[in-house]
């Protein structure tokens, strides 16, 4: 689990205002832009490509009232998914994540939702997950949902659950691909793949119980910030997030399970190995000796000048040859 | 686990009717003709062999008054388990197995059971579960039972469970017939056996946790379209779905406890193949040694000419082995 | 863990009748005959050997007035221990094991209890467990307890569970049995021993869990037919159980540490066999090398004509070897 | 985990009487001498050395009021610790121990305190335990509390626990000393203590846990008999045992961690020895199988008569050795 | 885990008195400085660098007016981390770490809180802790917090959590290092720091876990000592323990996947030193017999007289050792 680092660029503000007919969507420059939204019976949605620098945070809070914790929770790099609501405002943070299938490693991102009266304000460093969210959205024009900030919100959350179903998705692939040669033919790579995704099991596990937590706090949440047919929607992001956590158990335990057969399968092979080794030691080493014995220079060795010795040399080594294989075949090693 | 992916069949539509004296089974080929069903003392029941086309499905709903999320849950090919309440209607989501004893394969597939007033709607994509109800509800016909939707719902979801066990009996033929030779005699497909029948164990729970808890909820749910009668039926299905996990768990603890065993039985088994090869290494490699003294050619050797060299040679070679062999005899190798 | 399947054999019933003095005993024929049970002050108790042909089960049922799920319990053979209250009667199922310490095999029965007004029907398929009970009465006989039906239910889930405690005892020596040996001598029986046990625990969990909770729902049960004295008593059983599933607990860690410790064990005798085997490989094969040198047949080998070469080979072969036991030592491999 | 089984010495009940200034001790013979006990403002306790003999207690049972289940509770030699609340007494049965350092063996013995109206019955079977707490009590004499019967049993409870931590104190310097040479050393010795000390703490646990429901419900119980003050004082036993639990599971999971790095240090060495070995073997033998070529006999080899032949074969040898030295250095097996 | 046993020096008492426009901070001699403190409208802190000895203390405690079980708390070395709420004070029990990335040892110190009104008295026996406290302090002086007893215990507490955040960094990047070479290079040490990281982790959860009880009951309770709005920030420190917490139980799980992965690798390098092994002596031992049975001096041996038998000889060993070659290449072992 990789935290993405890369050098910060500028902050990108788009501000999207909902109507009865759909939604415009534009970006602005300057932080004091968005003061002039939301007004009208429809919501405004403010998001923010990534954190914004102390001071104007201070002040973007100040205009829209945040609790001074609402601001320590963006500033923090460390916090886990949580949900807090503070009246004028409901505080989500969450973690997004997405999977790259070549290096197995998966990028986890803080994002974090604040649903106000008609207002929904997000720091979504995740591109992608903006990008999707706005298709969503361009999909939705067409239909005549009137759009609610909460909606909006379960919107948001319902992506990012998405976005992990379609990670274990992914993973599942590298999982499948690995499963088919590990018992038949183990190599070292296949190893580290099991070592690899069972680590990212782990971190990945990190980020989504707490999601649960806070999309079920958020069904059970009473507020006027939440209307409770949106509950009934949440309810269906809540059942997905159990679906990606009893997946994410299913695979660690395939993974733990194709270890373990892979641990088998090497003893089976080392197994094999010392048949072989054992096989020809067996046989060939006391045939050397006999071999050796004649070769000895002693004066009187009246097997030397026997007439058919050396014919008896060879019967006796086939003797013994053949006594070991048929102890081997009864041992079922042959 | 496999999902059940064949090209989707054209939709075979049934609609049961029940009376005082049994039931009408009829099939119909458009979705309009479900229409005029629902009516009169007993209830009625349609069931579809597969998801309908989206807006044939839209209209369905329409006239029968579905909530939008019901449509959801019917499209949605991934839910999981589970039971909503809307007032006219309860949705039940389930997954019903079927195991191939010969690729070890469980195959899932998603049902929905839709109880209303005298209505119930199912989608049950796997026809031996229909057939299987088709036959229960004929043996039922003899039997004056006064038929009720609540206890049809309690009839297919008895049906599915029973599945269940049936799957586990099978399995359970196949850890039987895997754990006679498992200590004696194990070979590589043992392992690959007892590595898919754990990969299975895996699966299957994940279909049948949330299954507890859908007809959990479904016996304390108060709703007008459950009567407390079938509540105490429903309570042997739960009976019947914690038996079908207390087997299974018990099952997973077996193979793993198989797979442990088959390794000590390899580690046994190379133990014994080592054993073999020291003691014929330990025993041949220091006599060669002294034969192959005797091949030297130094001029100087005063053995090679004393009269009774070689025999004493022999003699050597002979207490030496003997010793190597008492040896072993003491270390229990032999 | 084996059902015993032996062929049915023709039922026993057995009709216990208590008064102020003690109880009568009377053995009948045909299921008829329990009808006139059942009258007085002092409870009855009819016993069944096996359970009865349905179409007796159903007469009999509707004599006492039994609720259908009650005959459905009697019949259905794989449910599992659970407790249910029909107002007129209390139904109890529970799983009644024995131990063969020859094969290592628990063998388990479902048992039925119904107990109602001043009379307690039951079906115990194990003759131990009746022997027992009656042996117990006998002993009661002389003391004065009024009898009353709860007591005596008390009494055989006592026996019940009192034989759980037995069996644990029983295998407790054969886990003392095997850990004597198993770090100093361990046999490839051990291996199977602790499998076998191992397996037995897994399907002795299987009964004793859901006793447990039906002896704690027995306790805290609101009904005429449990008097509240007893369940004083029944709080004891529930101990008992705690105490066989804690004990059944250790004893499989136990037998998993064991397990652990056989394969160190094993490992560790690799291990020495491997030194044993390398010691004598690397001493010899390097002074064979040598003594091959010098058998060979080259022309012009100076050494072979050398006054003292036979000598100095000796030299040779002493300090290589004694170097490798040097280098042994070192390693502590001597 | 042993059961102390010595022979039964006779019984030794010992009388303590508290007054104002302190307490008076006195040891009687007869279980009759007790009965003049329990009069005036302070509490008395009664310990007895052992069991009573059946009629003995039921008479002691008797005079002092037992409920019938008390009585069973004090003869029933396998009852686990617990707590029960007969209006008149409190019941607690708990389970005290003490490690012999040498044989690694913890020795329990069942304990039963009856706490009364200014009364504590108590049944120590381990003379340490009643020799620590008079110790105990001599201490407290100088300094002025006013002794309650609830408060002696804090002490009793107390001194009970303290010795839990003592063991674990002396088992902690057992694993401490075996760590030590865990990974460069390890020898068999250390495998058996690992065993042991793994077995012992799961003995330990059967012991504990139950004890820490017991002193939760003490200090929850509604009682007369228990001073609320007192409580305050029982939180602090609950504290040590959960230290004693949570050490307990820490020390589990460290020895297995231990035999884990046992068996990886095992593998290693393994590893190790085979590597000495096969370097060995793969530099020998090929030169080896090069000097028995020019051993060969036949008439026609050039080698042997060409002029630098024997110099050429030590060439040969040389490189052959070197570039398998080389290879090994590749390889980082040297 | 290492408890810090340094031989005790004299003990510091810093006082730390607040006022509207910082604090003010000396340090006194003797424990009777402290009576004057804790006047006007802000808190005061007096902070004792170690246990004070048990005369002083129970002057220092009857000033102060401790409840007795504070005193035991302060004395009793062995205690975990806790919170009991004594009206006038609120004792929190702490356990503060710190981590010696060098010896990879986690020292562990106890430390005491005392939340009274408008004082708070601490033992805080981790300079550093006191140190950066202290840093805290003088940087809050500039911002014009108005300065609360419970926000101060807040500060000492989330000072306290940071540290473990800290500390886990520091063995992320211990695991991080390690896990880099575990598959293509592992090395004994590697062994001794996985098993050592191991047991450490252990030992820290010993700590966290009671703490976090601790915090999560400061949340909860209702004292005039601890205001509401403090309460949020608690929730913080208790979000920040929680994440320490799914840390720790990631990187014990990572530390035991890497430990499988170590012996997986491990098993890998001994097959393959165990092939190379079998590769020469399968090759070798089955040629050098054949050039033995040429060394041998039986008087009759056709082919040592054969015109070609030397070049035969060289075809027929060619042969042998090709067939070899590709049966091991049909094996994969090359």
């Amino acid at each position: 689990m990789e935290k993405s680092t890369s050098p910060a660029p500028p902050v990108k503000i788009t501000i999207i205002n909902f109507d009865s007919t759909g939604f415009h969507e534009r970006e602005v420059r300057r932080v004091e832009d968005c003061y002039q939204v939301q007004k009208g019976e429809f919501p405004a949605w403010i998001n923010f490509s990534r954190r914004l620098e102390n001071q104007e945070l201070e002040k973007f809070g100040e205009h829209f009232d945040f609790h001074p914790i609402i601001l320590d929770s963006i500033e923090d790099p460390i916090l886990r998914p949580r949900l807090q609501d503070f009246d004028n405002y409901i505080l989500i943070v969450l973690s997004a994540i997405s999977f790259n299938p070549e290096t197995h490693q998966i990028c986890a991102d803080k994002g974090i939702i604040l649903l106000g009266k008609k207002l929904v304000i997000t720091f979504l460093p995740k591109e992608e997950l903006f990008t999707a969210m706005m298709e969503w959205l361009r999909e939705l024009k067409t239909t005549s949902h009137k759009m609610r900030a909460d909606y909006l919100v379960y919107a948001i959350l319902d992506t990012v659950v998405d976005n992990y179903l379609v990670t274990l998705e992914q993973i599942w692939e590298q999982i499948d691909s690995v499963e088919e040669g590990l018992l038949t033919n183990p190599t070292r790579g296949t190893l580290q793949l099991i070592h690899d995704l069972k680590q990212e099991m782990i971190s990945l596990r990190k980020s989504i119980w707490p999601l649960r937590g806070v999309v079920g706090s958020l069904t059970r949440l009473e507020s006027p910030l939440v209307n409770q047919k949106t509950k009934l929607y949440l309810l269906d992001v809540f059942d997905h997030i159990t679906l990606v956590i009893d997946t994410m158990e299913a695979y660690r335990e395939m993974l733990s399970g194709m270890l373990e057969s892979y641990l088998s399968s090497i003893s089976n092979k080392l197994n094999e190995v010392m048949k072989v080794l054992t096989i020809f030691s067996t046989i060939f080493i006391p045939i050397t000796f006999v071999a050796s014995i004649y070769g000895m220079n002693f004066q009187y060795m009246p097997e030397l000048t026997a007439k058919y010795g050396y014919i008896i040399f060879w019967v006796v080594i086939l003797l013994m040859s053949g006594t070991m294989l048929l102890y081997f075949r009864k041992k079922k090693w042959l």
